[in-house]
């Protein structure tokens, strides 16, 4: 096995997911990160842990998905799993990144609704979720195979409490202020912050981090007014997205287009009242990830760059017993700051095309 | 897809589960069972089932089981799981039948022990067994790809109805019969059957039968006596095992040996006490299975053989209230009875040479 891998399964297991003796975890295996997942099992026998492993395929979810009616029930089964685990590890990586590109809005949209409470309770585990480097994520990325696998290693096997202390001095900003502007191009956005919380994203639920890797800042913006143009590449529920623009008013989306891909952000904008909103604003913060890769788990990550997510809101940004954006999606857009731009809090500039102004 | 992987996943999904709307469905996918994979997640949601998909890997099972201390829990999340499903689907299939070939007998025995209550609660569900035929288990049988396939689909794709009243014959003689005598070569073997139920396996559960393929028709013995050898064979806990002997007094194993494989039927013995009883006595009633593959879910059932297994009893074959035998293994062994070889109940001949009296 590439030492790489255990490496990976061990900052997984240790740093991610702080597992303990006898912990109960679910492993959520692609079909392709089989190797990974083989490594996860070894730490977690090492670590005295419980392991169930489930599968994860496209290609199953949507034979499911196309041949079912749409009435969907909450499955009491897997909700009784969830409740009971105390650590959710998923380990992406399959065949084909578009397995469910056919696969109509409508029937996914109303299988997440159906799965709410599954989520809620997945989200109360100290939940992480990363990617095996795998072909076809190289291939999304427009990378050969070996040249992915340096780039994903770079961004996950790294000195994690070192970029937590850089990203700290960001938090300490958003915490105190009240206000974010952002400026860049023809964005003009501007978010209240006022009693958010920020979250320092070390790639630790012990920082209310679940991405391995991470390496952003972000809290939960509210009132957006303003106007936001992505200009960052995606590939939303399998289709290319490009050049999202978004026009908020008293904190709703008003008004939307795209220059690709218009549909799919319509069917996200159609999911319930929550995907309308905000549920996300980052600052990405991880300069180990230095070139858009089409996968949002390091996408978002990157340096000179800033993203905002569509729908649901973490409850670690949010006051205590507070509800924020509500929803069943939690949709990311990134858009680049690295030109040209600046994000203000409270009036004072904190980065100007990407640099912060300590920097 | 192959036509055929599509009237397994029917067959596993209709005949043998007899799945219903909402029903909370687990299945168990091999690494190389994902082809039927999402063929029974394209029956389960026509059906409107709830699917959740786990991942049954030997390789996993290895990494976690050489890593592990031994002083093992049970899982609270996937006992949870195991409750509240309705159906359990395996489908088996890896890269390797000897995937866990090197782990030690102790630490396989340790955690299937602390999984007792799970195993208990999947038995109350629909459970049904299967395997995709897989180039590995081709190579098991020592056959071709494609030969197995045809071999393997011919077992599983065929007229179910009719093989159930056939068996139906042979159950008949078992409920009302109250011994058994197997005498075949240097086997010669008493067992009691009074007051316990034959299960007329016929590959569905509303026949308490949980096997895909089956075509077998088996009892709880008890009371055994006597010597058999078991001729056919087989491949146990990845390591080959020839010749077995089991000498029995009282209904216990008194002695034993083995041409091949000693240290693995010493180790199922040591299981636990009921690993040294007889759970099952089975006759082989699926003409189409007729060639030994080295797989127990298809020799077990092959015409002209008969089958017992140390262990685990069903709760199938026992007096309602009964426990028959308990334990945490369920190991078969199979004997060739083509020749030289009768099958008595209460001292009539019912089988002599393979050939029933019908016949």
């Amino acid at each position: 096995m590439d030492e790489r891998v255990r490496e990976h399964a061990e900052i997984l297991v240790d740093w991610s997911a702080r597992v303990e003796p006898g912990d109960d975890v679910v492993v959520s295996v692609g079909p392709e990160a089989h190797e990974l997942a083989v490594a996860v099992a070894e730490a977690l026998g090492e670590r005295g842990a419980n392991l169930l492993a489930t599968y994860s395929s496209g290609e199953l979810q949507r034979a499911y998905l196309q041949a079912h009616d749409g009435e969907f029930d909450e499955a009491d089964h897997e909700l009784a799993l969830a409740r009971e685990a105390d650590v959710y590890l998923s380990l992406g990586g399959g065949r084909n990144t578009s397995a469910t590109a056919d696969v109509p809005g409508e029937a996914r949209n109303a299988y997440r609704e159906a799965r709410q409470d599954i989520r809620e309770a997945r989200y109360d585990t100290r939940w992480v979720s990363t990617v095996h480097p795998t072909r076809s994520l190289a291939q999304q990325a427009t990378m050969a195979y070996e040249e992915y696998q340096e780039f994903a290693y770079g961004a996950i096997i790294r000195d994690w409490e070192s970029l937590a202390a850089e990203m700290d001095r960001v938090k300490e900003i958003l915490d105190a202020g009240s206000e974010v502007r952002l400026v860049s191009g023809d964005t003009d956005l501007t978010m209240s912050i006022a009693d958010r919380t920020a979250v320092n994203s070390a790639a630790s639920v012990a920082y209310d981090s679940h991405n391995l890797p991470s390496g952003e800042v972000f809290t939960a913006p509210a009132e957006t007014e303003g106007e936001v143009v992505f200009d960052v590449p995606m590939t939303i529920r399998g289709e290319s997205v490009r050049g999202v623009r978004l026009e908020f008013a008293d904190g709703e989306v008003v008004d939307y287009g795209a220059s690709e891909g218009e549909d799919v952000i319509g069917d996200v904008l159609e999911t319930d009242d929550g995907a309308r909103r905000l549920g996300e604003l980052g600052i990405g913060m991880n300069r180990d990830i230095d070139r858009y890769t089409d996968n949002i788990l390091f996408d978002e990550k990157m340096g000179d760059t800033v993203h905002l997510a569509l729908g649901r809101a973490y409850d670690a940004c949010l006051p205590e017993g507070e509800s924020g954006t509500a929803s069943a999606v939690h949709v990311d857009l990134i858009t680049d700051v690295s030109e040209d731009s600046r994000l203000e809090v409270d009036g004072e500039v904190i980065q100007r095309n990407g640099r912060f102004r300590w920097e």
